[in-house]
């Protein structure tokens, strides 16, 4: 009988594990697609690509039983050599090779040069060609920062207590109600696809506490914007018994500190391959809806048009503003009005005609909604009733607030975006691996 | 101008904290839900329910303002109080009240008596009242465990090499192709929900080399058993550079080696509610497809009906055998037929009846299938034309395989499956928060 023992190593080496400067001088094997030929002559400098970045191998003629020609761009290997420091090469070293083998051979040459530091190609290339063109080491690496992003909101969030939850993603109907959703046919009934998970965390919440998912959301938006996918990975988390709902600011800003801090410690290679320098999180300054508004009418000599809602060319002067005036890459924007903010957002006490809501500006850019919920069933009920609501098709939702919920409230936060906003993109599509737009169906 | 710090830290302790000791005999402050009050005379238990667990606490008449007819169960309370040892207690600890404030009250008593050991109430009942049947400790352990499960997937393959990456459930084409995919309508354009990001995370292997998602799929399968629903998270990864599709078997025994491991130091409480034993991972046996259904049949004296693929009783079978012969918990079934891989399965070069991938059973049910896949373009174009499929609605999947990749393989696991067979549950929708399934659309 054959067992497997979980033996994952391998013979052929990681970049990290060259690095340690434990094997230079011997022969080693390493594995990788050929990123790049430069052919000097005499000896040719073969590029190899991997996950961690490049390796420069020198192939010299004669050394290497395999002739040059051979060999192509984008063909899969496994190679041999010797391990010799080379301040000029990616990561300070070179590998002299001895032997090739290879593993597959593209049949086609590539459409696209992703061998070079910047592709001189559109958007829309890019994403046509998406399998290809993120194999450049600029575009992968926005992907890499990503993966920060959410290692970074799970591992600070599990440190803080919450369960990790994953709800369904098709229902019966929506959280947020409105247009947007997509539709279905479910075993002849009619479905959607979730626009947010936010009744599932609510009612999580009475039985975890604190809670958080990271999964897709849908909505079908006909906004064709930089800004806006019609699909996209939403961070939600939602955390009972708060004392009020600066509580979920400070835990999205500690998530944010832990953020940078991560990013800064292991993903340091992307950040300096795409020249970004973190935010700022130490300390987010916070400003009710009213009083940005004013600010920015003033200072930018601008006329407040819509009192209720933030323009985006206004959500852009008060980041704007508040980078100018106290260097702040973020900013807490509160107090959004009532009739802006969904049917379970607590009223300000205060003052009804506001919620103890807020969205948080990344450079001018929202990038989490967030705020406290209404926890008591009879307040619910008749925020529904005022708005000309009915629970239909929410009755479980309605029943677990009969059943006794603690103080709640939570936010939502769309990773590419955040991810964009940190990468100093200007278009969301560059920051999301597979886009949907209006357009936008495939690849 | 106010400011957010990141300060997360509140005065309320969790029971973690309750159990270092250091706040025996002094006065601390918890908040939690009423699970269950216990009048006995003069004094009552009041047992507050809280993420981690139960903690006792006692009110004695006169000692607290607040009298005792005003609390009910599922209140959400905060209270002040003395700790105490009490080796009768949850945790060894018990709290002695001094004050108690009523966060909210429910308006209505609970339909099911979630504070029972056990719930005497059918899958049915829980589902219709999943949010509020979740408070019951024992059965939202079992998502404590789940939680647990999904990070030891992205632990482990995070250590391993694997970058984390998020693809689109809305796409032209199913992986799968066949009966069971979701349709819907995409801005006037057919699109259909993912059942598996088979040929998102191939594309992404000529990226990162290794990678891995945590994700739901969809599949509009008409059964209805205790094994499928419609919707589930899949624990997928893939991996570039192996030298066989053993490589991806030692991965996957690993990540349960790691698994075991980590519910074993961080969910012991939960496994122990539970009653759960860990099942054995260091060493895993692995056996052909043929040869694992020839020894059910000579050994329980079966007759083999269909020699192309596994019945649920065979597979039942091959379990039991495994486990009677060598106490084995898992078996990898390997080189299934071709007939019954999707047209990406690569071949076995000495026999192409069959192929390069496996199945892994625990106690005798799937809950994993694998395997090597093509890498070259022209042998993959080729199964396709002998399919007399087209590759229509795949040219960028296709494209990828012109321009080069490794030799690759990967998987994907059912997490609710996974989480069934680990807790002991006959039913996976026991295992899944809110299961879709033909019937069930709600909550």
């Amino acid at each position: 009988m054959d067992y497997l023992t979980g033996k994952t190593e391998k013979d052929a080496l990681d970049i990290s594990e060259l690095l340690t400067g434990e094997y230079e001088g011997k022969e080693v094997s390493l594995n990788g697609a050929i990123h790049k030929i430069r052919d000097m002559g005499d000896v040719a400098f073969i590029i190899l690509r991997k996950r961690e970045g490049l390796v420069q191998t020198v192939y010299e003629k004669g050394a290497v039983d395999i002739p040059l020609k051979d060999l192509c761009e984008e063909a899969a290997v496994e190679v041999r050599g010797d391990v010799a420091k080379e301040d000029r090469a990616p990561n300070g070293f070179e590998v002299r090779l001895r032997g090739i083998r290879i593993l597959s051979r593209p049949s086609e040459t590539m459409p696209i040069a992703v061998n070079k530091w910047k592709m001189n190609t559109s958007l829309e290339t890019k994403l046509d060609l998406r399998p290809l063109s993120l194999r450049n080491v600029r575009e992968r690496a926005k992907f890499r920062i990503q993966e920060g992003i959410v290692r970074a909101f799970r591992d600070f969030l599990h440190e803080q207590g919450f369960t990790e939850i994953h709800t369904p993603k098709i229902g019966a109907r929506g959280a947020e109600g409105g247009a947007n959703l997509f539709r279905l046919e479910y075993f002849h009934k009619h479905a959607v696809l979730a626009q947010s998970p936010q009744f599932y965390k609510q009612m999580m919440v009475g039985v975890f506490d604190r809670v958080f998912e990271v999964a897709p959301v849908f909505r079908a938006e006909k906004h064709n914007t930089k800004r806006h996918l019609n699909e996209y990975t939403s961070l939600d988390f939602e955390m009972g018994y708060i004392d009020s709902f600066q509580d979920i600011m400070e835990m999205e800003t500690g998530f944010l500190q832990h953020m940078t801090a991560l990013l800064r410690e292991e993903y340091g290679r992307e950040l300096q391959m795409l020249g970004v320098s973190l935010p700022e999180t130490d300390k987010i300054p916070q400003i009710r809806f009213d009083r940005a508004k004013e600010l920015v009418a003033e200072k930018y000599n601008r006329k407040i048009r819509n009192p209720h809602d933030l323009e985006p060319e206004e959500e852009a002067l008060i980041g704007q503003y508040f980078k100018e005036e106290m260097g702040a890459d973020f900013v807490f924007v509160t107090h959004y009005p009532s009739k802006k903010r969904p049917f379970y957002a607590m009223d300000d006490p205060e003052d009804t005609s506001v919620t103890l809501s807020f969205d948080l500006l990344f450079h001018g850019l929202e990038i989490t909604t967030g705020g406290q919920r209404i926890h008591d069933y009879q307040m619910l009920a008749d925020k529904l009733e005022a708005r000309g609501m009915t629970d239909e098709g929410m009755e479980q939702y309605m029943m677990v607030f009969k059943h006794g919920m603690p103080p709640h409230g939570g936010l939502g936060i769309g990773l590419e975006r955040l991810t964009m906003k940190l990468t100093g993109e200007e278009n969301v599509r560059e920051t999301t691996l597979f886009p949907r737009d209006l357009s936008r169906l495939e690849p």
